[in-house]
């Protein structure tokens, strides 16, 4: 059953992001368009023959606790080696670290493949990379030597131990010891939970990234380090011995099954060894590499799923035939799709799949120009950019994600609800993402008090300008002149809004100033999609003035299903951003009984 | 752990909607409000004591078939006949039919405390009360002698059996045959899926109310008959012989586990005899009875499992220490409740639960006063508000239910994902209800296309009015005042894109009509909610008149958060319909590839 639409993959990265362009900078010059779609092609089939097919089992026969340890789904260990062999987990490294020296665009492409086909299973070597590569930025050369083969190869595992028992969102509360020892070496007490892919048997070790106080460190945020802290460590002679990080228990989760998410104890025995990553104290900004690659991976985990139910409702709605058409009684059943409502619950799907992919490629493109461009200015503009839109990726297809897999149940009706079809499925894995790596207030309070207010919006203008040139040029077409105008209305909208809000932190109301940043990172992030579809409908239209093409078409209903029906959304969030209320600042404890 | 709050549901039967005057009516001229509440008190024990201890063995311990009969929760049998003793599946009915003469309002209100504690056996008695009424209104006295003792007491359960593979939400489409024969009765041939209760071992037998076409019967809706299948049936001499219905299997589902929902086959062996209820081809008329009323039901679960998810993430979030208010580092954590956005997010199921359950009352209320009123032109006022409120009181607590326990699960963050806290639970149960009792979408179809189109907006000009009573009323309120003036410009709105839409439908674009109905619904949902808050705002504003106190000062906050972050959708939504696009229905299968 197709999982994710490859047409529309290669319209984006070739068609509205041009990767082909990369190849005119030397890292990329080896590559072209051919190249990065036999990537593709590769990808599909790995994920089509063997991580498909294990979807259902690994939602079905979840991770369970044996003598200690965590035992998965026994094909991981083979698709563990297939990601190291492949080179699925370390690709866009140079050819000196052992990559391939693909951009990023392509990477990120990969991983929404791997996430439409099966996320569970897809998380395990995205975990590994981002553990490696965050020892590959900060680590020493013998930790890098220790470790960074291993894991790139998937023999290892990756982890990022974060969250603990009374640290999740204020992850500055956590309290897991590090001690300096003699020995240069420092000592972990304390214990970490949710760690995904934090213990299981498909790997020979498991190397967790993990965050810790060291004595006398300074309260909060500013007194962590970031550690590596193997699960078994490696000896001067090569051998292995546990590091006394203890497997206290596996989460049982709503969705997302197949992966292990563990609950570990460290140093119980005393005897848990941790090596500094990077300089003390400075653990949260080294950390924040792989967070930041996490919050786009999360985004473009959230579209793999959605695009996935999306291609399961579209299935069922094109075979399955119930009721008739206005006017026609009496006449045959008709398929499901021909009925206006379930169009529209396949568009809202569609909308926010591609819409989703579309700036989840825009930000991939960001880091391969960010890697790649010689010119300061540039790198500076891209980094604004990538850094701004990072919380919109992140939760953007995390909340519509939720919203799209219930319209794909909406589609199959009561089977929908039963597990002999797979939106279900879906349904319970979306669920996931609007709370890791940062639930969506998090993500709100990011956009409005840390990336917009930071510079006293200069980096909302540079958006700003983005999206304007964007709607300067469709103004030119006439197929996309009202939505241009839409746009425009909305964004200037957006900045009103934004510094009605900003009088309020002037004024030093903060509370009130970022109350509703959940919302106005709603709202925000309606107007960064209509942008990606403007820019989609830019080419379509272009294509569709040589010659009619159903996919052109179908984009530019698309496009004006998502002006008509989401982006009139802002209407609502805006009203609420500007009314005069405060009520969830000022209820209490005492009136919630 | 609290599922609903009692004194919540004594504000909207005493305060709001005045159950004590029911007692003027000679039907309940014994009751007083001291009897409801001994009822409530009753119901809440039972709920407390027997039906929330197994609400999660029920979900992790589904329904299984055993040699071809469907298994339940051992402690079914025992809760079954306790809701017969008690008077739980007849209480309405009149003294002479065994019944206690109890309000709707009141029944309903204890529907509403057992799906709070236990949604899945909530559901048993409930299907047993709708389908025995079916026969004491359209049946013989032969069937109500042989059927309703039993079913009334639980030792038979009821179900309402429509649903066929090929015929969902296009109930016209049912193929399943009954053939006349001469001893009277009918032999029905045919197949039955997601037939809630369909088959279980908790009852001694299972009696189904089943559509079924008599061969020769017109085609399409006016061609289906009612009967009664019993499972097995009883012979002259009291002994039951199995009815050859046979129970194929049994549905797995994402949530609302605890209840059966069989797959049957009738008549393999041609002996399954079934027996008519009310005029032949006159099945749907007499089904609508159950529909209507299984409509509120839904309606009120959805409610109540809303609200046991509120209760979980209220109780979570008043505990759980995490992060800092802003400006306060370095100061102690504070509980979750403290942030701006978890009182968000708090608000928004509280503004649904209670809003919810006082339509829901409202329309209870009506169904009261049709039975009781003498007035004629009163009864056939509150016929056509029950009629046009009712997809309203089924859809908008199931969609909101989503959203609603959605917004519970964010308020644990990862330990709302997790099967440790109750509230995963509720959101895969919630999924079930736009679903079942109709779809959404056809219940947008019935507000527009039926309930306003047939007397060309005559019964929404009624309630039109009551609402513009309550806000003629409530702007004489100073605190009342703006929540007035923004529901009258809604509501001006409202009827505005009626017309509208009307034009439409008169100019023959029947599909461009309806095409958006399910977006009209909800718009017009928002507008009810609004009414029925503002109502409620009325009576806490007299109360704090009077005196300060902390319920009806939690009510206004409630109806604030209402108006600024609820009812502005429909801003969103009146865009939309009032958009100028026709792409949900100009867009063709071509264009989903």
């Amino acid at each position: 059953m197709q999982y994710y639409d490859r047409r529309n993959l290669d319209f984006l990265l070739e068609e509205v992001f041009k990767i082909q362009e990369l190849s005119k900078y030397d890292f990329h010059k080896e590559h072209n368009l051919e190249a990065y779609k036999m990537v593709l092609d590769a990808c599909t089939d790995l994920s089509t023959k063997y991580m498909r097919p294990i979807l259902k089992e690994m939602d079905v026969n979840q991770p369970i606790m044996e003598n200690g340890r965590i035992i998965v789904h026994p094909k991981m260990k083979e698709l563990m080696n297939m990601f190291g062999e492949g080179g699925w987990i370390n690709a866009p490294l140079s050819y000196e670290e052992g990559g391939q020296q693909m951009p990023y665009s392509v990477f990120n492409a990969t991983m929404f493949i791997m996430g439409a086909a099966n996320y569970s299973a897809s998380v395990f070597p995205f975990l590994s990379a981002g553990a490696a590569n965050l020892i590959r930025s900060f680590g020493t050369d013998e930790q890098k030597a220790t470790y960074l083969d291993k894991m790139y190869a998937g023999i290892w595992q990756g982890t990022m131990a974060l969250t603990e028992p009374e640290a999740g969102s204020s992850l500055g509360d956590l309290v897991t010891s590090a001690q300096r020892t003699e020995e240069g070496y420092y000592k972990i007490k304390g214990q970490k939970i949710f760690i995904s892919c934090g213990d299981h048997d498909a790997c020979e070790n498991i190397i967790h990234l993990m965050l810790a106080r060291i004595e006398g460190a300074p309260k909060g945020t500013k007194g962590i380090s970031l550690f590596v802290v193997p699960r078994l460590r490696p000896e001067a002679n090569g051998e292995l011995v546990f590091n006394d990080v203890e497997t206290a228990g596996v989460f049982h989760k709503m969705g997302y099954k197949g992966a292990p998410i563990a609950h570990l104890i460290m140093g119980e025995k005393d005897d848990c060894r941790a090596y500094l990553v990077g300089e003390e104290h400075k653990g949260l900004n080294c950390m924040f590499q792989m967070m930041n690659e996490a919050r786009i991976a999360v985004g473009m985990n959230a579209s793999s799923i959605a695009s996935a139910a999306y291609y399961a409702a579209l299935e069922y709605a094109k075979e399955r035939k119930q009721g008739r058409k206005l006017g026609q009684r009496g006449k045959e059943q008709v398929t499901l799709i021909e009925h206006a409502d379930v169009k529209r619950l396949l568009l809202l799907q569609r909308a926010m799949v591609e819409g989703s992919l579309s700036l989840l490629l825009e930000c991939s493109n960001y880091a391969d120009l960010i890697r790649l461009s010689e010119d300061e200015a540039a790198r500076e503009k891209y980094e604004a950019l990538l850094g701004l839109l990072t919380p919109v990726a992140k939760s953007y297809p995390a909340e519509m994600g939720c919203i799209s897999t219930s319209a794909a149940i909406q589609c199959l009706g009561g089977y929908g609800f039963t597990n002999e079809y797979l939106p279900e499925l879906f349904y319970r894995e979306a669920r996931i993402h609007p709370i890791h790596e940062g639930a969506t207030a998090i993500h709100g309070m990011d956009l409005l008090g840390r990336k917009i207010a930071k510079d006293q919006g200069a980096t909302l203008r540079i958006l700003v300008a983005e999206i304007q040139r964007v709607t300067e040029e469709a103004s030119k077409h006439p197929q996309l002149a009202t939505a241009a105008v839409s746009l425009g209305k909305s964004l200037d909208k957006l900045v009103e809004v934004t510094m009605n809000l900003s009088m309020k932190a002037m004024q030093g109301q903060m509370e009130a100033f970022l109350s509703n940043a959940t919302l106005y990172l709603d709202a925000f992030s309606h107007i960064v999609l209509a942008w990606q579809w403007l820019k989609q409908g830019l080419v379509a239209c272009t294509a569709l003035a040589e010659k009619e093409d159903v996919f052109y078409r179908a984009k530019l209903y698309t496009l004006e299903y998502f002006f008509n029906y989401e982006l009139p959304k802002t209407r609502a969030l805006f009203a609420s951003l500007q009314a005069n209320t405060n009520v969830t600042v000022e209820m209490d404890e005492s009136h919630f009984f």
